[in-house]
């Protein structure tokens, strides 16, 4: 959420003249994406999003992420699709840093999803999906199931700081998920943070998807229990069942889920609060209360994760679906 | 340089149903002026930056900035155009802030500015000196001679904790510019704030002037000394006589000099370094270290002060121009 390295117009110029994409307009530095400085640039040839690296992201990760999009792009998934230089490259340096142009999308998130969005939300992460299937590239999730216990670790005798129990809490869920995970679910390119705020509507639809800086290999159903998370509770963290329906239904009419990864959907949705609460329990304890970067609260991953826990199947979630 | 304040689809969406713009495409919020939260924002209907007046603008005086813009607009003053809604007013309010549409200005700011940027600004101010005589609505400039000593004073006990002797240098310059400050100088409206980064060049041409938050009214001839100091100096602070000249040359071409604004502009100079000195020391004092607004050293203006008070006359900025 914040220009962490500046670039001078001169730099710009002599970054962009590698491209054939006209001469500079105008570039304004904007406050999206937690991890990386970006710049909303104009030039003579479009629009553009130049992102430059900043440390938390591994260098050698960049032909994952970018190599996707180009790959999504071309199958007619609407993402950013990256620009080649003159030489070909999708990645340069600019100010000390890894850099990349890609294409900008319109579009803006809602900030409090409906029905329909998350209708046009299921259709799309499946058609993602679909698309992802021959990609060659391949990236571990760092944030999966064996990652969750180092994560852990970090901060567990602090855990009680963030309100009581936690500690308790996750220990139990832990255990719980290492026995149930299930390991024979269809695999494949998962976005695995597609929040509103990664999710992009000109008039109810989907214009964009971007942010894949989490992408990776996993179980495709375990994406879908991230979304449930991330667009089907309210603002008290209550889960909504129409939202919860019409995201489910919505992936099952593009790409429809098997029998497994029916049954699993429950400790799926359990796993991905986990990563969710895991994260953000570490974050809230590593970023200073004055920070211009707004810390989320980890008790809605806690609430999150107490309902999942209460689920009997998957039509607790969708209705119309049974495992 | 932050979003302070988060603005949703949905009240964009409503708030820009009062002006005849179209449809809202996309927003982002921008890393640009340090008072305020900014969004570049795209219609249907064009481009334009929204902004949201916090808590350090002074509401009242918001009437005269967006005044001023329109009113240099209509004279041909490459300068953002507020944008009237369809009751004709250019303040409304979002997200609980006074809020302001205004047009977007292409461009890029030269972060080392050349010689021919100095030129080309010269003329520029001096155009916006004489496009703003008449306009009508009057505001005193807070940060003016009357201002500095009030703002020395919330420091004065710390000075010394930027740097060895800053609080005598400031007492004796003080004395200086209180008994020597020119009363009877050309009045009008000044930017009173024209660095770099609020000029924007396309192809060295002057695309825009922005940011008139500073913007009152005072001497034409101090606004010309505060670019003196914002544009003609290298990056250790050392004076660039051909910047000056072309600053000098470019501004008188448009508007003449006086003779009492040629004899005054070392001590304007003086006057305008210390202005700057005095809100930076006060800002390293009281801007956390680890804030993500960088701060700007103080040093550069006891620098640039000093060669101020070695310098005999106007001809020591523009060896064409005598007094």
């Amino acid at each position: 959420m914040a220009v962490y390295t500046e670039v001078s117009d001169d730099e710009l110029a002599r970054f962009l003249s590698g491209y054939a994409l006209g001469s500079l307009l105008s570039f304004k530095g904007i406050a999206e994406g937690v991890e990386n400085t970006n710049y909303l640039v104009h030039t003579t040839g479009g629009t553009f999003i130049l992102t430059l690296y900043e440390k938390r992201v591994a260098v050698e990760d960049l032909p994952f992420f970018l190599g996707l999009m180009e790959h999504l792009s071309a199958r007619g998934v609407t993402c950013p699709l990256p620009v080649r230089d003159a030489n070909g490259r999708m990645l340069n340096e600019l100010a000390g840093r890894s850099a990349a142009l890609i294409t900008f999308l319109e579009g803006v998130w809602p900030k409090r999803p409906k029905v329909r969005h998350c209708l046009e939300l299921g259709k799309a992460l499946a058609l993602m999906h679909n698309a992802g299937q021959d990609f060659p590239i391949r990236r571990e999730n760092a944030l999966g199931l064996s990652g969750w216990r180092p994560l852990f670790d970090r901060f567990a005798p602090r855990a009680e700081d963030i309100c009581a129990g936690l500690h308790d809490l996750i220990t139990a869920e832990l255990g719980v998920l290492e026995a149930a995970w299930p390991k024979d679910l269809p695999q494949g390119v998962i976005h695995a943070d597609l929040f509103p705020d990664n999710v992009f509507f000109v008039d109810d639809r989907i214009s964009g998807l971007i942010d894949f800086y989490f992408a990776c290999n996993d179980a495709l159903a375990y994406d879908l229990a991230v979304c449930l998370n991330a667009w089907c509770f309210d603002a008290n963290s209550v889960f909504e069942p129409q939202k919860g329906d019409a995201l489910l239904k919505g992936y099952d009419s593009v790409r429809p889920l098997g029998a497994r990864e029916r049954e699993a959907m429950p400790i799926l949705a359990r796993g991905a609060a986990m990563r969710f609460l895991l994260t953000r329990s570490y974050d809230w304890l590593n970023t200073p209360k004055d920070a211009l970067v707004a810390r989320k609260d980890p008790a809605d991953y806690v609430r999150r994760l107490k309902f999942h826990q209460s689920v009997g199947s998957i039509a607790d979630y969708a209705k119309q679906l049974t495992s």
